[in-house]
C-alpha cells in the first residue's frame, strides 16, 4: 500500500482517511464526484505534494480507469449514502452504488490492481435475528435499495475475488459519526435545533436501537486490518468484517446526549411507529468479533462519537447552508 | 394471475412455462430479445389466440414498460444464462441480469402490477458448508459473476417488497433438463458424442456433485406455489425457496446414463480438478423442505430428467447446429 486511490476521497470518511494515510507517510490519489464531498474537507491534504486529486464520477468508467494508473490499492468508499430516499429514486442506488463499482472492478482490472477495500453496511443483514449479528448471520432479506444495492456490490467484488485474483477487505459498516459528518440522525437533529431549540421533530418512535462508530475508529480499521493481508493458504482472498462499538443506544439517549451537550431541553415530537421510514431497520447491532480478533479496538463510546459530531457540527455551521 | 407477462418467454424454462399457462388457461404476453430464445419453442404457443409474442430486450426500459401494459403477474425468467464464460465478458451479468432486473421492476412499478416470480440459482450460495443448504444458510460469499448478479436482483426485489409493497416469490434453481434445454453439461456431451461418439472430453475431475431438476416439475413449481399467495399478516411479501429434487448425482453418473441410453461407451478424458471452471461450485445439493411444504413435488427423479434430455436432444439434432 504505497500509492493508495480513494473513491469518494472528498466524502466524510474518505476524507478522513486520507487524512489519515498522509500522515502515515503514504501517496493518496482522491477521486470525487463532488456531489456530496466538499473541497473544505481535503483543505489540509491539499497542501500536500503526496496528496493529488481528481474530479471525476465512477460512471465515467474511462477516466476512472486513467485516474486510478499506477495505484497500488484502492479504498471504494464513493456511494450514494442517502439511505433514506432511496424510493423516490431508486435509480440512484443502482447507479451510485451498484455500476458505479462494477466501473471501479473493471479500472482496476484493467490497471493490474488487485487489492481493494469497501465500505459495505451493516444494513444488509435487513432485520437479522440475530442480534448481535455475526458476518456469517442467516442469509438475509433486504430492506431499502440502499443496502440491496451495496449487496450486488460486496458480490461482485467477491466474485472478482475468485474469479481474476483480487484481495479485498469488505466492511460493514454500523453508521459513522465524527468531525464532518455530514448526514444522519444528529445531523437533522442539529440542524432542526438551530432552527428552533424548544422543540425536536423525531421519525419513528424513538425508540429504534442503533449502533454508531467514530470515524477515527472506522478509519483506524481501514488501514490497518487490510494491512494485515491474507494468510498465503487461502484460496479466496476475500474477508468480510462487521465495524462497530460493542453497544448500541436507542435514538432517544442519543437525543438526551445531544441537547445536554447543547445545554438545551427540547420538547419532543415523534412521528410514532417502530421504523423512521420504509426500509429503516428498528435494531442494528453488530457482533465485532471478526474485526476485533486483528487487534483492532474502537477507542470510542457512542456517547463520546456522539458527542464529538455535536462539537464539531456547532463549531462548523457553514456545512447546514451548504447545498445538501 | 389473469394476464402473465413473461420475460425470456422463448427461452427453456420461459416456452414450457408459457405452454403449461396456457394449457391452464391463462392469458401470455410473451417478452424475449431471442439472444438465446427460439421462435421454434413457441410453435405451439404462437398458434394460439391467449398467446402474444413481443420481441424486445430488457435494456430498452421503454419497450418493456409499453409490452408489460395490462398484465397482472410477470414471470421474470430473461438472463445471461451463460455462466462459465462471466469471466470474458463480465459486463454482460451485469446488464442482462442486474441491470435488467431493475428495468422490469420499474417497469411493474410503471405498470401497476405487484406481483411477480423470479428465477435465481442456487449458486447464490457459494461454496455452501451447510449440505443440504437451507434458504436462511449463513450468509455466503460469492464465486461467480452470475451468481453475484442474481444475488443483486434478489436484493432488488426484496427491497422492492418492502418498499413498493411488490409480492414476490423467488426461486433458486439448481440446474434444470429436459425438453428444450440448450446449454449445460448434457447438452455440450451430446454435442461432442455427435461428433465423436467414442470420446467425451469431461471438465473436471468428473466428481462435481450437482442437483438438477427436470423442467417440468420446475413449471409446476413455478404455477403452483406463487397461486397460493401470502398470508394476510405477512409485513413483507417475499419468499424465497429452493427448487431441486431431494437428491444429487456426480458428473461421471450422469455420463454413464447418458451413455447408457445413448448405447455408446465413449473412452473419458478429464480435464482435472475439483472444479470444471473458475468460479464452478463442486457441490450443490439444496434442502427443499420449504418448497415441499407448499405441497408441491417433484415427479422426476435426476436419472429421469437426464434420460428425457437425451432423448429430446436426440430428436431435435437441429438445436446442435442452431447458432450459439
Amino acid at each position: 500500500m504505497t500509492r493508495v486511490f480513494i473513491t469518494g476521497a472528498a466524502g466524510f470518511i474518505g476524507s478522513n482517511l486520507t487524512d489519515r494515510l498522509l500522515a502515515e507517510g503514504r501517496t493518496v490519489v482522491g477521486w470525487d464526484n463532488f456531489s456530496t464531498g466538499r473541497r473544505e474537507f481535503l483543505a489540509d491534504a491539499l497542501k500536500r505534494p503526496a496528496f493529488s486529486l481528481v474530479r471525476g464520477d465512477n460512471l465515467d468508467a474511462e477516466a476512472l480507469r486513467a485516474a486510478m494508473a499506477g495505484c497500488d490499492f484502492v479504498f471504494h468508499l464513493a456511494a450514494n449514502a442517502d439511505v433514506r430516499y432511496g424510493l423516490q429514486h431508486p435509480e440512484r442506488d443502482i447507479q451510485q452504488n451498484t455500476i458505479a463499482t462494477f466501473h471501479m472492478l473493471e479500472a482496476m482490472r484493467a490497471n493490474g490492481i488487485k487489492r481493494m477495500a469497501f465500505s459495505s453496511t451493516g444494513s444488509v443483514y435487513g432485520e437479522a435475528a440475530t442480534i448481535p449479528t455475526p458476518e456469517d448471520a442467516p442469509f438475509p432479506v433486504q430492506t431499502s435499495l440502499y443496502a440491496a444495492s451495496k449487496l450486488a456490490c460486496e458480490g461482485l467484488i467477491q466474485a472478482y475475488c475468485e474469479g481474476y485474483g483480487f484481495e479485498a477487505h469488505i466492511f460493514r459498516f454500523v453508521s459513522i459519526l465524527g468531525e464532518r459528518y455530514t448526514h444522519g440522525h444528529v445531523f437533522d437533529f442539529m440542524k432542526q435545533l438551530r432552527e428552533h431549540p424548544d422543540y425536536l421533530r423525531v421519525l419513528g418512535d424513538g425508540t429504534q436501537r442503533k449502533s454508531y462508530l467514530h470515524v477515527g475508529d472506522c478509519v483506524s480499521a481501514l488501514v490497518s486490518i487490510p494491512a494485515k493481508g491474507f494468510a498465503p493458504d487461502v484460496r479466496q482472498r476475500v474477508a468480510v468484517l462487521n465495524l462497530g462499538t460493542a453497544e448500541y443506544c436507542m435514538v432517544k439517549d442519543s437525543i438526551g446526549w445531544i441537547a445536554a451537550r447543547l445545554g438545551i431541553s427540547p420538547r419532543l415530537e415523534f412521528t410514532g411507529g417502530e421504523r423512521g421510514w420504509v426500509g429503516d431497520n428498528p435494531f442494528i447491532f453488530l457482533d465485532t468479533v471478526r474485526a476485533l480478533s486483528t487487534g483492532w479496538k474502537p477507542n470510542l463510546s457512542i456517547r463520546e462519537g456522539v458527542e464529538r459530531t455535536v462539537d464539531w457540527l456547532a463549531a462548523n455551521e457553514w456545512i447546514f447552508s451548504a447545498r445538501e
